[in-house]
């Protein structure tokens, strides 16, 4: 028998009455502010075609890898949820039947962040008030495919309702920006940019590396056979993305190594990965010489760099071999930033210029590593809790490991860095709560005064996020 | 003056009283659920022989090393402790010194979790009103002893009176399992069974590896100078424990790691570990390997995996040379499981037909790389917190962790994994309370409805212990 | 428009009104308690000499890396903080205008410890009651400036009015302690006593190291160019110190590295050593070494030793290059603890007469290596969370993650490190409230009765630093 499915107003709050009721004052003073979301993943065709979303599995199961590695952990096919196989071979197409299957498992994201952005979508968003379950599955796939069909639930339609002021996605140097330029020119207010995110052209490990090279010069117009001829090329896509808007870059490396090799060095590493026979660790140096590279093209440009080290990519080989990379198999590992990122700091840390957000995968770097180096260095701040860790446990952490040594104003505000496009409203919810709770509890604590937490929750969910990536 | 001894009824709940009302209800009803306890080291031959244990020292003291290792962190000798000298030199003999000694120093507990084991064996067990002082430690020790010498406290009536539905042991291969045969055949309805615990003959640094290995193969009819005799020798004794009733092997090894070598290579490698002339790298090869090869036998016969690694095992080296190990003087250490665990995955990740369950001794671990883990991969499950980390503020660090992304049903319930016989009940009463406390928070704070609470403290206590251990 | 300022009697304690009533119990029977300050790094000069502090930016500022360090990470110079270049070069000589420049940003400070500790010094100290900013800095500026000039707020006045019992401070081996005799001598009552900081003349990596060898030889008549003078100079020095009430040794090492190498080997690495051609690695070696040989100095002089490893010194080369060492850029860096010590604890760790008291600024290693290593040898205790860790936050994480394992006894109560002098109070009654409300928790759960956690309450405060310390 289904159950009601109930939003209540002070989820996430302290159950302490003094606590829950300083949270909901400062919650009630930001729910509304608009969402910056300055880094995530969604697919700016949407907001350019303006097309209608298809039914309810390609929306919110297949394109969400929270949602399909939980079901896969339990035994449960990808074949059957229907995620294209790389060779091809049949998958599940009836999107319904995906649902009903999903829906017989709802219960296995009981207590996950996953349960509750969704949960948020059914009622915020289709206006459910039953839990999801086996025998209400297909009330709500006709109920949500219903509702996509209509204009009120396209893409533009939906980006205005979660009042968002500015969006991020995230392309390759390699990228024409056409969505994008195409938004900018269709007069509608939506603000989506993307950022520059260079790891095709900058990862020798990358798949089809060589080829992205040569593209890159085609596209530039430079040899990128010479490392003269590649840095210029970036400097070319850097400043076409920022021509339509974009303030940031973005590096998904496995480490945080940085490096500051003599030029003759670099040029033989960078020879090396183009003929792509730099080893593993010439590899990993050539990435770490070109962090530090792309700080100095930042000082001068002025684009914000993102730091997102320490994702083991694609552990299962079977699921890679089969389905590809992005399939939930991405697995942390631990990461160090101090020896790391010395090079680059020792460079241009102290460039004013400057502005290097750091993520993490590794929670045991927060009060060992990046509190102490944030609270130091002028360039550096610390992106939210990120990937696993945008849970409220994790933003708990987050605030509690922090804080202490790099207050608040060495944080960035909230990234939601997703591509489930209706969790948006959802995550951001999640984490002004989160805000606001920890503050609650430094005000109940008598560390704060009230209306200094007021200050700073209208910081944290919104303020913080526009001065930090420049918007 | 002694001071009173109360179990409160709400121990270990959330001081708030909403958040304690939800963990009391949730609690109530599952506190007399059997206990499962599917890995342990109790001693088969308390219940086969079911002999009445011999004295308080003898049956609280000396056979729990939590208990002495925290009186000799406080200079207290082992020899006045009572424990037996490997060369044989006097040791203490008088169990009512023995007491005395632990009475004195027994403020050294407070705040550890073998103080509330103790008191509650104290006063559930034994029926004391008083924490235990050097006033009243003669009437603690007359009283236990008097109460042991009773039929009602031998093996059997406590295992019953406990509601113990099973209970798992582990024994190396070379043992006969006499005393769970005897059990079986005896007609006593209690279910002791054993797990399978290789190291003996796996490890060629264990103790005796060489005369191990002959006597594997004199118990088999198997010829373990050759590497397939030696795999076959696992199986057959592996065909055995399983013909007992065991669902389990278990694996203590100092890391993680896995491989995945070629057959030739392993032949040289068991070689040279049987020659003795392994070194240390090479011996950490070998028991890569065997996870691996223990993994294909476990899809083959159905025995569920228990991965236990990361323990400095004998770091006192006075104290290893004259007590001998187990001596409370194992020492974790950082453990990675990311890299280590991916030649056994990649081999059989994907088979429908494996269990592997990993614990730690690291905590950095659970959200960066066990979490991640047991939430994308069908054949992995999480241990709870285990050893060192049984305590309340481990097991909530446990479910904090963890749940945002393994979710529940990626965990097996609790383990005590006690030698310590009389504290099975005051364990898993442990656990379940501070389960139930944690699913009343994610009830107050709105995450679950009640009803789901309910369903998951019953998983938690009994179901999802069953289900793993294919129980 | 300035806001009120005030201290609440209950700050820091749990908003639930059970576990703060308990709390505030345990607090006032603590409070008043005399401080003892076994650790730190105030200026001796201050109480021989007992002249008057010369300013508020003098005190309060420029010596303070958790305030100049967080002003720094927000784009301040450090030379508008008035802190000295090594080059000479001018940097703002007015105390009002650094003062003011403080004031403005006193709001990055919100929820660090360092906004607490800074609030108590203005309210207890100087008696103000409103929040620092950039209205009220001159008059803050003017009030404390002109209470300094007074006789009450001398140093040794101070020291009276905080109630404290004994300081110790850290100095070289080369120390005459001219400032700890004359302090004695002088007939005030103030005990002031020094530890025995070595790394000067162990560290080959320290600035001027062959210089200090040389001077170390003079002072004590020892030829230091042998290995054996070198250690009778040791000797002599520690036992100079000790004439003058010391009771500690302090080793600040990058790792927490031991070693017991045969006596020509360290012969060598002392010649390499001295002659300024060591390795990284052979420099690591030889401190790994000398703390064996500390170890067995103090087990015949009975001086406690404080281990203090892990932290990268320096790691801003401009700020070093252009400012020195102590700038607030010291990072921490992961730190294990297993395999390290066991040389030392291998030759010396079941000695009686040794008390190894250890730090970490690597919080992983509290619940995996330092309270199961406290909990079992017999020499070891562990200090309390320190420097960026010795936030409210931080305190929690220590008694929550070590409790367990190692309980209350085997940690030694509170240090404050500091060279903040005024900050010694407020920073002491940080970490009393802290214990005094995780005791309340363990009472409010039931764990512990009220009379338990009073004795405990006073240990933690008082009794247990005097203990450890052998004061």
């Amino acid at each position: 028998m289904p159950r009601k499915l109930v939003l209540h107003p002070d989820r996430l709050f302290s159950p302490d009455e003094r606590q829950r009721a300083v949270a909901r004052g400062l919650y009630e003073a930001v729910k509304d502010l608009p969402i910056i979301s300055p880094h995530g993943h969604t697919d700016p065709a949407w907001f350019s075609g303006n097309a209608a979303f298809e039914n309810a599995a390609d929306l919110l199961i297949k394109p969400d890898h929270y949602v399909f590695r939980m079901l896969y952990s339990q035994g449960i096919a990808l074949e059957d949820l229907g995620l294209s196989r790389a060779d091809g071979a049949p998958v599940e197409q009836d999107g319904r039947r995906i649902w009903q299957l999903f829906a017989s498992h709802y219960h296995l994201f009981r207590g996950t962040p996953s349960r509750m952005w969704l949960d948020t979508v059914f009622v915020q968003v289709f206006g459910f008030d039953e839990v999801l379950c086996t025998e209400n599955a297909d009330h709500y796939y006709d109920t949500i495919n219903a509702a996509l069909a209509t204009d009120a639930f396209r893409p533009r339609a939906l980006f205005e309702r979660f009042n968002i002021e500015l969006l991020s996605t995230t392309e390759s140097p390699l990228s024409d920006l056409a969505h994008h330029r195409a938004i900018a020119d269709s007069g509608w207010r939506g603000r989506v940019i993307s950022a520059y995110r260079p790891d095709p052209v900058i990862d020798p490990e990358f798949e089809g590396f060589a080829g992205a090279l040569r593209e890159f010069g085609e596209l530039t117009g430079e040899d990128t056979s010479t490392f003269s001829g590649y840095l210029q090329a970036h400097r070319k896509r850097r400043a076409f993305f920022k021509s339509t808007g974009v303030t940031s870059t973005d590096h998904g490396h496995p480490t945080a190594r940085t490096a500051d090799l003599p030029r003759a060095e670099v040029e033989a590493l960078f020879a090396l990965a183009r003929s792509g026979r730099a080893s593993p660790e010439q590899a990993e140096l050539f990435r770490a010489q070109m962090l530090t590279e792309m700080a100095r093209m930042s000082i001068d440009d002025g684009l914000v760099m993102q730091l997102h080290p320490g994702s083991f990519r694609n552990h299962n080989a079977s699921v890679f071999q089969r389905f590809g990379r992005d399939k939930g198999a991405d697995i942390p590992v631990q990461t160090s930033y101090v020896a790391q990122l010395k090079p680059l700091l020792d460079k241009f840390g102290t460039e004013p210029g400057l502005t290097l957000i750091l993520f993490t995968l590794d929670e045991t770097a927060y009060s060992r590593e990046l509190a102490p180096l944030a609270g130091h260095y002028p360039c550096l701040r610390l992106g939210p809790p990120w990937w696993f860790h945008d849970s409220p446990e994790g933003m708990r952490r987050f605030r509690e490991q922090v804080t202490e040594t790099a207050g608040f104003y060495n944080t960035v505000g909230f990234n939601d860095d997703t591509r489930a496009f209706l969790s948006i409203p959802a995550r951001h919810d999640v984490a002004r709560r989160m805000d606001c709770d920890w503050l609650a509890q430094l005000v109940c604590d008598h560390r704060l005064d009230q209306a200094e937490a007021g200050e700073l929750a209208v910081e944290l969910s919104y303020t913080l996020a526009r001065k930090a990536y420049k918007l």
